[in-house]
């Protein structure tokens, strides 16, 4: 302190050097909420992003400047898809002086969707999100989304002389995109596999039809993640990837779950 | 400041006199996290509480003393239950100066349960708490419950060919005691008004009877919250309640909720 | 069963007469997620809402029709405030043939902020929501808000040598609008009573005075609250309030806590 | 369907073989609460865990048995370490005819801690919880805490004619343990690390000490990371690990964080 105080300058304690030799993996901001434009099928949608934004550190150096990476959030103005944030993720590390560095944001977004019989139209919403990292000469794209859809278990339709426990299920993908997959494909990849599809506008005859056709597609956990895996498989824009599916058992409180990576 | 620091002598600040005439209806911690004895069928239950305590505090006076709720709570040995949880509160005034104060907690516990056929045994957990309000002269003790238990919707079985959607659903009482309920009793209140109770371990055999018992109680949240609510109605040990049931729809992304109160 | 299914006709539980004379205070949806176009200071603000919906029902039925809360909420188009919304929940009323009924909607928005020093300016974010509760003939309108900042401790600022203790607090307001009152309004009654406001975006001439500033102007959770309390008491547009200030104490792993109250 | 159930057996339907060409890496039950015996500095402490219990499953497998699962996690009874988990880890993979697989569970513990001058005691809450994952050859034991600790921005102090803005922070580490380190040693590592550690119970003569402590030893988000690091550089007992720091900031409505990791 002292000198510093006393002549009214502000001392930069952040740029000093280190003395531990430690490399620091990942040091920045974390949990900001910040308005987002998202590009969903051609149009642009307004949500709400809560982000993660940090940058490596040599172990020279004592401390980033945190205050530039969210002057860096401030400045992403406009509709942004994935390949749009990969971009700006490199302009992140040069204002930062950083080698490399991870830009993670999560957001609700929605899809107009049609119920089955009435086709009576509602938004559903998806939990979806990016994580991008690397460097300046190689950056990763990944690709998140959480798809709430319908379980039925094969083993109760099977044993019981009528009815069969369903109950609500999450698909959850995290796909690294070799190239860009749009988000109502990454949504299909999910639905598709499940026993059945959700909406959140339903008339009777829509009832009966989910009832009837989940009924007809009973899937265990197990099936769920496979079949999700099969679709990802036979899709050459997508790299790595993890596959989660969480079934809420309707006989139990707690989880059924199933997870399938290629990493 | 100046003289108190010189002198090594620590200021009160809290007793200070306010002069902005406002009386505080509660002061005091919330979010602590503490180890509880809990008294479940007359067996001891060692748990984990979350606890907020509070006072009112005069207009006249500037603080409150926080440290002394944690003392009082830090002196709470040996197994609880609602009766004697009421005889500290008044101590905690006392302690505390306070005419009027609320202590309010939340635990989990575990009731050891059978499945229906196969007559395995598990544990399943249960959300609970107390409230206990108001005077030295008039205490209010208040218990909480929430038990997960599966619905069956009446609609969709009715409507379709085979088959009807089913979910986990939350019963959630909030009971004041006029005179002491045993948390079993305050839990087959929930269990006995739905479509099925639910196990963490069940075999085939109990599989097939949950599904089936189940397919034949189908109850709307509508019928849940009303038939609890018979239930306290017959009870002569309980005053008024609030009574929510809460369905993770199984059809859609949302909750159906339903809610009677007798306040 | 039978009959209808056989037919293909699609029977209408929910409108099926019950007997056990029970009124239901609350029978709705919960936890829907729907995009919200919000006004803030005359400009639209395109956010997520977090929605419940619900309605009396009479004893003597048994059931409400959920999906049309739905089609009701998803004909909210264009821009919301208060006074539309109320004026929309009396359409709700109608719609389910419903006497009382209750909306509750919470969401992020945010603020453009100017540093204090560098005026380099950011987006704050803030938690807000309505509840609109009655009947055709009388409708209440409630605004809540929950607001960051910064809280510094006059005990400790008092008795130490250097230094107080400080940390982020939130104060949430719920407060029944008599007239309309602007978000931005709402947040200066919390942000003014604290020992400092917070920034997303600060520069080092910044945090030196938010640092400054803070120590001049040391709180307790008592005084924040009281000073609220004092603002919304000179406010003749603002009826019944709650307010609640929560310390995420830097010295303890627990919250400290006050709530003043007009109800 | 059809002949099994009209005779009443009971189908298997979770051990037909599957056609997809699928290994599934993780499939089982997940957010399942049971009642724990943790060891703790050598007593013996009761406890909440929250558990997901996963194994691998072959490509010609349908479905695991996940009622086995529960069974196996009933079967633990009586205090746990880590060692005695990874024993009846391999015992749970040959229940389940498993080749490889994962445990996880978390839970809350307390340690006893003495305020540093009034030497008052108090019970300060600890997240905690282990993994254990691999096969019947060779098993992963990592072991996780996350630790509430008090930190004093030096860059603050550094400008500020007088105070500097602190947080509460939370350390996390996980640790592969190639030897048992006691939860009091791997609290320490973090507690050791802070600008202060904290108490639940502290007297004034405590606040005023806990104050002047963490503004004589700031912290950065990156200084706290590192000297975490470098202390368990210095244990043989750790091998890979993970160390995260949240810095909960009082200037900002979000967080500093600072990872390193060794794996």
């Amino acid at each position: 302190m002292g000198q510093t105080k006393k002549q009214g300058l502000i001392a930069d304690t952040q740029s000093e050097s280190d003395h531990r030799h430690l490399e620091i993996d990942q040091v920045g901001v974390k949990k900001i909420r910040y308005p987002l434009q998202l590009l969903v099928a051609d149009q642009v949608q307004a949500t709400v992003g809560l982000w993660s934004l940090a940058v490596g550190l040599p172990a020279i150096q004592k401390g980033t400047h945190m205050s530039r990476l969210i002057g860096w959030l401030d400045g992403l103005k406009g509709p942004i898809d994935s390949s749009l944030l990969s971009e700006k993720f490199k302009q992140m590390l040069t204002l930062l002086g950083a080698s490399q560095g991870q830009v993670a944001v999560t957001f609700p977004f929605f899809l107009r969707k049609r119920a089955p019989v009435s086709l009576v139209e509602s938004n559903l919403d998806y939990e979806a999100g990016w994580t991008i990292k690397g460097t300046q000469a190689r950056v990763e794209i990944w690709a998140f989304i959480q798809v709430a859809v319908k379980s039925l278990c094969p083993c109760s339709k099977e044993i019981s002389s009528y009815g069969a426990h369903n109950q609500r299920s999450h698909v959850r993908l995290n796909v690294e995109l070799l190239n860009p997959v749009p988000w109502p494909e990454l949504v299909r990849f999910a639905e598709d596999s499940a026993s059945s599809e959700i909406w959140p506008l339903l008339k009777r005859a829509d009832e009966k039809w989910i009832t009837e056709h989940a009924y007809e597609n009973p899937k265990f956990v197990e099936d769920l993640v496979r079949d999700v895996a099969l679709r990802l498989n036979a899709d050459r824009r997508v790299g790595r990837y993890e596959i989660e599916v969480e079934n809420f058992e309707s006989i139990h409180n707690h989880s059924a779950y199933a997870r399938i990576e290629r990493l």
